[in-house]
């Protein structure tokens, strides 16, 4: 089959490789749409040291299935990225989520969705409503990533909400906060993001606009770089929180006695339910077709992640 | 009266310094005992950047009251540090303890304990029950900011906890953590401090046991360092929650990405509930004798902060 892989030196490529095994315990799924995403975007820049196929944001159609899965083939299928033991500490108090033997689609031992077809366990998919088109169910994993947010940190009509960075997740955020009641600030550096932010009818504002310090309870860095949380820290107020999303490569120095003096709630936050990801989507409480930028088969990868570096969300459509 | 002061830079002396004014809205309390603190000794190297009498941990008795307060006079009483306007915004949504104007008891824009007289006002003040002893009611202030963690995170007799460092403020929250149910282990570098922890009764180890990584649904950072974070970040499990208490000058590299893919929670602990702390004191259920290992009077402050920095709690007795 065709896939884009990372060799150890972080290149892309547009390889030949294996078709997935349909014998062993995993259903083999026909990519017919994947999302790129900022994380993708830093596996290239050595983030996480992951080798093999990327790409962890899909939609497709069940082909082969164990005996026992069989009635997931031919369906329309997203998948939870994560595979865990079930068995280990961490499994039995954090959930398989955070195995500390997990494979993760396109990230971490596993191969991923930038090819014509994955596999994953039936236990990690989920159907499709045929009345989400591709473009609309690649977004099921990142929306329900920003579902984790509001699973975390309560958030209603009450919450000063503010995002900081209007990219991909950081867009998907500022709509979940809107469809759980909030009207958030969403905050980016260029004129641009703040255009299409304000198109989705958000108050938008740049990132040192000093009448807004210490003003919310809630900031979402979703930036996906260091100064995303210096931004963050300038707007939480005492005793707010701040809900980090941002992946990237390296460390930031943090004032940790402001943090005890303003008593500052940090909660990483990182994968979040699909149910309700689908039902937002299915219900159009979250429009995401205006982050479509861009959609393009795999041989045309290296235009399409050009485009992602820029903007917001390309799609690759590795098989028809 | 007599007093310490810290000058711009950072020397502290004994100094004759003007009695409070009575004639104010506030009260005038002799001091008869007031505990040295980490947070004093980091006052010396510069945090916070105070100029003044420091000293926040206190017991004493009104002497002077307004009129509409004149029932205090002659009471025994410990004083909550913080006057806020509780008109501002962060006084209206964090509380008092917050406001963005607020004056701190010997750590900001306030004189403090390390006198024989201090003003604070009435709303302030907590009376003492007469079955603490003096150096029992100087340990009310950093119980209260110790019982702050179990208003902040739940904590009970399932919750698997650890508190790093074995210093004051390391002792007392791992009492208070007992007498929420948990059992702490107490993590610590030195041998001695460990052999004090045992002597209360406390599980210890030191801070790079391997076997205790990821282990911990809660970790307390006491250290008053930044390589307290680090200790606390290993030993906590995925989607556990570190407790800061440190108040340092400087920043710690944090790795961002890693709270977000192990979904940690960074809480800021600070100040907390006075009346909790009278009630842990005075049923024994916190019991803080063993953590005071000298009392000085105010001309022997040199020797009482030369113990301070080496072990618990010094306690100085600016007025008998």
């Amino acid at each position: 089959m065709r896939a884009l892989v990372i060799d150890r030196t972080g290149t892309l490529a547009l390889c030949d490789r294996k078709k997935p095994d349909g014998t062993g315990s995993e259903c083999v799924i026909r990519v017919t749409a994947a999302g790129i995403c900022g994380t993708d975007l830093e596996l290239l820049r050595g983030y996480a040291g992951f080798e093999g196929i990327p790409g962890h944001e899909f939609v497709g159609v069940v082909e082969e299935a164990p005996a026992e899965d069989r009635r997931w083939i031919g369906r329309r299928v997203v998948g939870e990225i994560t595979v865990g033991c079930g068995r280990c500490q961490a499994c039995l108090t954090a959930g398989r989520g955070h195995c500390e033997t997990r494979s993760v689609v396109g990230i971490r031992s596993r191969d991923g969705s930038f090819a014509e077809f994955l596999s994953l366990p039936a236990t990690n998919l989920h159907l499709v409503p045929a009345s989400l088109p591709d473009t609309t169910a690649v977004f099921v994993e990142p929306t329900a990533a920003a579902c984790r947010v509001v699973e975390q940190v309560r958030v209603d009509a009450a919450t000063h909400a503010a995002v900081v960075g209007a990219g991909r997740l950081g867009l998907l955020t500022a709509l979940v906060l809107r469809a759980s009641g909030a009207r958030p600030l969403v905050i980016a550096r260029g004129e641009r993001r703040r255009s299409v932010a304000a198109s989705l009818g958000f108050e938008t504002a740049s990132a040192d606009a000093s009448a807004l310090a210490r003003a919310f309870d809630v900031v979402v860095d979703a930036t996906g770089n260091a100064d995303g949380f210096t931004a963050a820290r300038r707007l939480v107020r005492p005793r707010g929180t701040i809900v980090v999303k941002s992946t990237f490569h390296g460390e930031t120095p943090v004032n940790m006695s402001s943090l005890v003096v303003d008593e500052i709630t940090v909660v990483g936050s990182r994968c979040g339910p699909f149910d309700r990801a689908i039902e937002l989507l299915d219900t159009r409480a979250v429009v995401v077709t205006p982050l479509v930028e861009g959609i393009y088969p795999l041989e045309r990868f290296r235009e399409a992640f050009g485009q992602a570096e820029r903007g917001l969300k390309t799609i690759l459509v590795p098989a028809d």
